[in-house]
């Protein structure tokens, strides 16, 4: 493969097409050490501006995919369904959703990541519940989907290993923003899950990773047709990510606002996001009939306490603190607090997400490298929403500190990140669009 | 610059322009190991879609430039000015061209290379002569330079490491193939030996590493430029490469041929070739006053012996059989002779120069991988031309092989890269255009 991997670079840098074999075989010699780390940038820089076709993609989805062992959960014979975010502020959706969806009927095998930049991540809201275990060998996972509907644990070195090595390569040679390399990398960790069907929640905005719409629909079409290719049933859901989501940014406030959705509470953009992504869970699973029968199925199980039952099943089996399930209040935040006045009377119109991220990232919410520890008592209160009244000198935000951290800096920067106007804003609607396969598209 | 690199790659990435301090930054921080061969990999990729702007690339060729030391030949106050080939097949015009320049009064320090792929390299023809030494301690070529007039070398250690290092990632990473990367590595190399001027004989056509006029136009024009904005002065000669320059291809044959123009005899188009870049040498350093005046002082430097008493000193400077020189007949070949005959009467149209070359590295002239031996005694005879006329089954081409070697392979491929045709070819002139730098320019 070392003088052919030449041939290869040199095919796709001038606009050629890689056969499947090919694609492959490049993976698997790359994992063996027969292909550089210079020679698979060079090859990723030539992606970067020739792209991939959709079977390229497949192709290379299935070779990173089979560099690791895939979870077998053919022991469940009901349809498994999973939902990715492209990564939002606020995003704690996952945790809510995954018990909702299961107590429908749909098994949710979930792995997640950590934070990383200015998004947070699943697991380290989760590790916020005392106990909560987010290492799980892969058959106690296997176990506790089966028994309990879901189960949410981190990437094992065994999923996808070629995706991880590619992805860190990717990350230090500018070669991250391209469709078919961010295509072939979710899909081939989702897919390693052992799932029939994905929705995919494609963030837009400030917030999010794809700024404009256009790039958000580019990528949801190509994760349906690819993923579709591959044989999953796949559907995305295109939702706005300009201002934070929900009321708060951080790991405990997180994971309590996820919970009190379960408890029927919680901001209504939350469920909102919810409910829209469960629906389209449980219409690709088949047992919703239309995405209303779905947003009434999953209503229904938040009001007779099934899906709480499901997370209570959860947190037990992975060794959290059940109590918190029942009381989320629990989940108690850093004790220092700093409020952001509005400056003037007004509404605000917008809170940037990137840098309200960001601001959490810096107060030790997040991590701006992945060796780097988060605190689950640090965050942010959206005190006011965008779109909400303000009076001059009342409290937008709040900021949840340790006593020793010093908060004016937080407070400036988040203070730049609202805007205001005398006239109420027109609201956006959260979801923009539902992109689901072809028919007969598998 | 870890981090940073990431920044510089995508601006390269996205059509933007890297500050010369910035270029300089990532070569030194490459070669200080902060910049890794992956990075370095994707930005060259990046390079080669985006292309380097001239002020780029004057920056890269002097940051590789600097990266090691440069000769300092400034004990010689002459105007020093030497030529680079871009490679062809039977191209020994630096052996006879140096000892001429120098007679005329330019001394022409040369830093040459060995012979990669299908095309010869001067050092490996030199070394042909018993004795004779391409490694020789810089202060000693700066002695030879001054004294003797011209000095042939191997690339040092110490000449422009960072090219070195940056050609070895481009040649397994697909990114060869690209003009302001090329400029940058021809010129690194040749401004360390101290030069004031040089002229670049850009070869054009199946021989050649540019196949189209075009592509060799682009490429010598860009050599000017830069050089020039190098702060040199610059020429270059676009020069025909379908056929072998000359009768001979190997390494004893070629620098016999190539001293026998020193005699005042030798082939028309070898000599031709070096009355050109000649007298475009002699043009830069203000010799000559007109590229005939040029012409006519080589040519006098033959006549009058002064061009081969330049060699007989250079050779005996570093270490070589001097009886060579004024025999070049010594320079002999191996004994096993394979003729391969013309089938049918008529001219020969054409003698492809790439299959001609790849024959003689098959044979053991060249080198297909850097740390091979080269055999001096193998090689090539043109007995005709193309352009002159044969009878059916006389010979055309003579191979000189071992005892032990079998003709049959090598003869069959020779055979079937000569065309004929019953009307003799118009031949096509030799030089297709020279490009001189603009007038005040530097």
């Amino acid at each position: 493969m070392s003088v052919r991997i030449v041939e290869l670079i040199a095919r796709k840098r001038d606009g050629g097409e890689l056969a499947s074999a090919e694609i492959e075989g490049i993976i698997s010699a790359f994992m063996q050490g027969e292909i550089t780390d210079y020679q698979m940038s060079a090859l990723l820089m030539a992606i970067f501006f020739r792209g991939l076709s959709d079977g390229e993609t497949v192709a290379l989805t299935e070779a990173m995919l089979h560099s690791g062992s895939v979870v077998s959960l053919e022991h469940i014979t009901a349809f498994k369904v999973d939902k990715h975010s492209t990564g939002g502020v606020g995003d704690k959706i996952s945790i809510c959703l995954a018990p909702m969806v299961a107590a429908c009927g749909a098994p949710v095998p979930m792995v997640s990541g950590r934070g990383l930049g200015h998004t947070g991540g699943t697991l380290d809201k989760l590790e916020a519940i005392s106990g909560f275990q987010t290492h799980v060998e892969v058959e106690r996972f296997r176990e506790i989907v089966a028994s309990v509907g879901t189960c949410m644990i981190g990437q094992t070195r065994e999923i996808a290993p070629a995706d991880k090595r590619i992805y860190a390569l990717r990350d230090v040679t500018a070669t991250v923003e391209c469709i078919p390399l961010i295509v072939a990398s979710i899909l081939s960790k989702k897919l390693a899950e052992g799932i029939d069907g994905l929705v995919l929640d494609v963030k837009v905005g400030r917030g999010a990773f794809m700024k404009t719409e256009t790039d958000a629909r580019a990528l949801a079409e190509a994760l349906v047709r690819v993923g579709t290719q591959a044989g999953k049933k796949v559907t995305a859901v295109l939702t706005r990510m300009d201002a934070p989501l929900g009321r708060t940014i951080g790991n405990a406030n997180e994971t309590r606002e996820a919970l009190e959705i379960l408890h029927g509470k919680g901001p209504s953009d939350v469920l909102e996001c919810t409910l829209v992504l469960g629906s389209e869970m449980l219409l690709l699973a088949g047992i919703a009939s239309s995405q209303e029968d779905g947003v009434n199925r999953l209503r229904a199980c938040i009001k007779d306490g099934s899906a709480l039952a499901v997370m209570r099943k959860m947190v037990e089996a992975q060794g959290g603190d059940v109590s918190v399930v029942d009381d989320p209040s629990k989940l108690t935040m850093a004790e220092q607090t700093v409020d952001i006045p509005a400056p003037v009377a007004g509404y605000i119109t917008g809170m940037d997400a990137l840098e309200f991220g960001l601001t959490a990232v810096a107060m030790g919410a997040g991590r701006s490298r992945a060796d780097e520890n988060v605190n689950p008592r640090v965050g942010i209160e959206l005190l006011k929403k965008p779109g909400e009244h303000v009076n001059a000198g009342e409290a937008c935000v709040r900021l949840y500190l340790e006593a020793h951290q010093q908060g004016d800096v937080f407070a400036a920067r988040i203070a730049k990140a609202i805007s205001f106007s005398m006239a109420g804003p027109t609201p956006l609607p959260l979801v923009i669009d539902t992109i689901r396969a072809e028919p007969n598209a598998t």
